[in-house]
């Protein structure tokens, strides 16, 4: 399985991912999926990816070979005739729907030998990012192609196991948050979720983009066993903990009431 | 949808429900998932419900039937051979073992007619409860009428839409929680589930049960608009900001480290 968020805030963008892969229990390996594109100056992508390792890994290897050849064309047997690339789109939305579009080619390629084996090839991506004169921006793309966009009244996006994390998220999060606070709630939505479900587990990755810096600010990969993120796990849990016993009481245990009446 | 969890205490059991039942987003109505049976002196049996209502209604209406025919012999068109009660079950294992097969006799029963609406039958319980002279219990049966039970090292149950209260629980419960904490977390847990997920809402419903007391301590129906369920969930919120603030700074923001290197 796989747990990613994305946060669209006022300062710019927070992008987080697990990095645990599975196919089955008995086969868990680590795999990126948080992927940087920068293909010019006044403009950054971010991509997330869940679902299908090979479609996923194929579609990025697309978008890749896409932005090569728009820079250095060379005739190649498998690409089909040039479109768009992450260099030529205009408006962050036709990212998406390019991201889409190659999702879609992906899945149908493989799509009759995959049912045939009762497998399913679908993927999910979020795509953050800006292009330079327009605000940022953060897409999920369904494996459909189509896409939804967070906004300020839903500033997350989440792909993958995404019911473990979302109380956290839907507690905290606001489009005001600072990116140092956004990237915070990421890791703690991803520690509750790596916690509740073994499918999901570090390097945690994140990357936090201001706004109109066109680069990453900062991008963290915290590993299993990095004092970093023991320290940040410890310490949610403890204020968990601490936050859980300053509850009010029950009347009962206030003396105000006797046994509740049956209902 | 449903959301129910059971804590199984040193001190004895917490059982909580929500009391949402939709049929689709355009019917949802109130129905309360959370029964207690008292059939005699020496025993108590709380039965939460999620699934198919029409199966959780004819599974609750069929182990009252068994119990009145016990005390009040009847001839019942409708009854099958006497057999297993909630009077004459011997340990809380079979009570267990007794819902699974009421369970899965309804739903056998009506399965044809709804496998050809295309429609699941399908239920899941959690039982606990104590037999005089043995510990307290608790179990949640799946809709084939097998069971688990919880323990020491997994003190809660879950059954219906389980994933958003896992956190809290997975943080917060051990066996050695007082009963009204547990009371506390179980509403922490609804209340979280409850945010994220529309399908799931108040009335929230808490039985809790000290051990060798054979009848519930304390019973609490917190509706919508109840002071108390207001007061709590503001106040968790507030707490989880609170605890959220307090989190440890990265690097970056105490000037420790400059932008991390590229991963």
């Amino acid at each position: 399985m796989t747990y990613c968020v994305g946060l669209l805030l006022d300062q710019g963008l927070v992008m987080a991912s697990d990095s645990r892969t599975n196919a089955g229990v008995d086969y868990i390996s680590s795999y990126s999926k948080l992927h940087v594109f920068q293909p010019a100056p006044d403009r950054l992508f971010v991509i997330m990816a869940a679902g299908s390792l090979a479609t996923t890994r194929e579609v990025l290897d697309r978008i890749r070979r896409d932005l090569d050849q728009a820079v250095n064309p060379r005739p190649s047997f498998y690409q089909q005739s040039p479109g768009a690339t992450l260099l030529n789109v205009n408006y962050l939305f036709e990212a998406a729907t390019y991201l889409g579009q190659v999702s879609v080619a992906v899945q149908n390629e493989h799509g009759p030998a995959l049912r045939q084996s009762g497998v399913s090839g679908e993927a999910t991506f979020i795509l953050g990012g800006q292009i330079a004169g327009q605000p940022p921006g953060l897409f999920l793309i369904y494996s459909q192609g189509n896409a939804i966009a967070a906004t300020p009244e839903t500033p997350y996006l989440q792909i993958g196991e995404s019911k473990y994390g979302k109380p956290a998220l839907d507690h905290i999060a606001t489009i005001g948050l600072s990116l140092d606070d956004g990237a915070r709630l990421c890791l703690v939505s991803l520690i509750g979720t790596a916690r509740s479900n073994l499918s999901v587990g570090p390097p945690f990755e994140v990357a936090v983009c201001a706004r109109d810096l066109f680069s990453p600010s900062y991008r963290l990969k915290l590993d299993a066993n990095s004092p970093e993120l023991e320290t940040i796990t410890q310490q949610w849990r403890e204020s968990l903990r601490q936050a859980f016993r300053t509850l009010p009481r029950f009347g009962w245990e206030l003396g105000e009431t006797q046994a509740a009446p049956p209902l």
